[in-house]
């Protein structure tokens, strides 16, 4: 377990490299924090699904949110236009086995396949925890341009249609949440 | 749930005190870092634990590893040393005001009572994050350390005698972990 | 001597938290920075009060100013609204105990005595130094603004009816100061 | 020229994951600084050889090493290890594709065919530029080991054996530099 | 050679205070980093007046461009204003006596009058690199305002009237090259 | 008073190059920074003489240490080394020139005549500032080298014979504190 620990641990330093492409200075945000910041976006979603009557596996759902991006510690925090140059799948494919790694020393199974289901987007789960994920971006973007920053517009374009095929009471939540943010936002100007 | 989301945010920029004040650089460990270092080590054990048997409910404790320091975007990261300065108990009654004004928009009552139960240690969950957020610290001291960091000598001694109160089997489990950070450390001279 | 300045020492690094929470950069402002430029406006404010004829006892407001932040090496810098959470006068009280032991191996009296002085308000001294603490605040944050930060509207209220109780001759010097720092402000917009 | 320009403008932004994933600060040294390093060593290496009446194009050296890392504005600076997840020049192939992104707004055949001799070690300059690029990166472990820095062992063992078929003038001159570093950090212990 | 690696490898780290002293974060841009991007500017140029039929010698441009600031790592990056305190000539010759010593435990000749052309602006190539020198600055200035910098309109004066004397084709590119950057800027407001 | 508030502001963020040239990160401490401390330093090595019936005129003394690196504002904090390429005492002159502007829209002749001093020696209060000043270095080295940093043993160097001619009893005082930190350093290794 402690190797696992360790290596984890790198995440807390790790630069989210969209920010700092953009020329915001380095220590921005960490992948570590980013985490913690969809784990939080996803509990408060979730429990506000649950008060609606909709079901959640809430476990599920911050396991899910914690590890979602643990392949990181081995393949780096990839800009987002790298995809285009790895051909279809071939960054998923190296994450999945990087992963696979990472937990290696661990119950590989338990953490694998919630993985690959996050990455599938195979369950209502899953997709709540892409909803929180794409919430924090928004949120930390909100944060930093209020403190000053600019020229982040291309973040913001995510949150105009948010599709995440969640059912009709979650959809309806999440573009609340969505629409909040983008009224935030609105007001900076 | 917006506005939280906001001031949550804030504890991706906020430093762990105790580093600065030991002389290493700004950005070293924000409280996000810690909380998302938490959450790790807590699901890990949790899963050794339900491995051997042990009950746990593991979404209370992801939730509590989640949330325990929530209360720190509002009284800051106080140093160890500030507690004796306020009186017993006058801190942590501080600090849970501060997070029941954090959580005031939300299902209050979910979040404070969970923040009460870690704070009270009154669960097994609770202690079990406790554990966690101790073998966090250690892990990143124990990292920083091998960057090169000195003087953190402090830090270590709370590994000495784990005491957490989690039975026979969990109590086990926590101590071979330590023992084997403080193994790790000891192959660094 | 030596353990006192070692301990001081750290003030170097301590972030000042207000401008961490607001989204700026670790490093923004260190509380030995800010401590350096309230002794550089307690000096310029004294100097003109001298000028026009006030009598000041500079080296009383030199070293109350160089001091008064001292307690946060133990307690931290707490952000502003902490206060609320500590109950009237608890913060006050720990930071005069942690005051006491920073001082504890030098000649105490001496240097407790301008700290009650600083928290209490009694002297002209002090009062004076309380307008220097504000005005470098004031300077510190129109730097930022004019560095691009934004989010930081909070920090100018208490400009517009600065009281400090300096008796009319220091009041206008201070409110001359305080709009001329206005007057920059609103030329950035 | 001009988006070509503010493309690379950012990667003095850009954090060399090596240091940050073992725990030095962010800021520890940016790809654009390395790139500068890497032409420095290369300039040195190269007059070196002319000094020795070895033939150089110093020309086609010094465009070598200053653009051998462009690519990665667009698809990071992966961790070593990453290039194991992404199957047998996977990695290189998306470098490619990215770097003839980079240029395709200027005279794109010329530094293509400078990348690709670069990546494929097609001449002698090419070869030298590899070597300077190592020889960057032993001089950075040094300093920063020098500075403090522990755990960067790894990086050491590149200069055990450096084999970069220069002939055996070359050869000599670059292995000589090599064992001059290997003994500079054999007296820090 | 060693040694100048070495020392050189300190340019790194050191900052540009143009940036810190107008309040960016400390680690904005290094000596390191502006090389390289002056490196960058210059290649690209150079060769855009190769294709316009214009003779460059791009070696001697990318050798100048890469030394032209080494001095700094021994008199550190003085700000613009400094130089009218030292008396006509005083930085220079000051600067020149250090390149001389940085550059001793090499083939001090060669790089000693390559420095000397370009402080003297006596060849073509010297001329263009300093055209470069600004360009980078230009762009680094737009990539920080896009960024949310404010307060950076001195650095823009420069290009008002670039007068680089480079003879009419080389300063007709140039020229349409500043005003792409200022029509770049204009489009921020 | 508002323009030389902020012109002296940017202090704050001022690296000193002594820290960063040697590996250190960025922010290791200001120039601000830096000057607090030297404040400290002057004000408990003054109340120690007058606990030992030395008379000092502690008001200069603090006026003087919190002054003595104003110019650095307009000049920058240049390397140790950099003195010996400027002449001899043209460094001084500059610095001399650069403060005077900086206190130009102050009470110029009572701030120009403290900085002579201080550059001078003239009097017991500017030669214990001096000693005040490399104390403040030694304090921080001490701190860095007790966080893990290495490679700084050139400042020690100054420590060893300190000579400041401040008369038996308080060149006394000074050695003694002097032998403290040295033996406070011993036992580091």
């Amino acid at each position: 377990m402690l190797s696992t620990l360790i290596e984890l641990q790198r995440l807390k330093r790790l630069d989210r490299t969209g920010w700092t492409l953009r020329g915001l200075p380095n220590g921005t945000e960490s992948v570590a924090a980013h985490s913690f910041g969809v784990c939080v976006a996803a509990m408060l979603l979730a429990d506000e699904l649950l008060a609606r009557g909709v079901t959640v596996d809430v476990e599920k759902v911050l396991r899910m949110a914690l590890l979602h991006d643990w392949a990181e510690v081995r393949v780096g925090d990839m800009p987002r236009i790298a995809a285009g140059y790895f051909g279809a799948g071939a960054r998923k494919q190296a994450e999945t086995r990087a992963f696979a790694d990472v937990v290696s020393g661990l119950k590989r199974d338990l953490y694998a396949s919630l993985y690959d289901d996050y990455e599938q987007r195979t369950t209502f789960e899953s997709r709540l925890v892409k909803a929180a994920d794409i919430l924090d971006l928004l949120v930390q973007t909100l944060a930093l341009e209020r403190a000053g920053a600019r020229g982040l517009d291309e973040f913001w374009e995510v949150a105009e249609n948010p599709r995440f095929q969640l059912g009709d009471v979650a959809d309806k939540v999440v573009s609340e949440v969505f629409q909040s943010v983008l009224k935030a936002r609105s007001e900076l100007a």
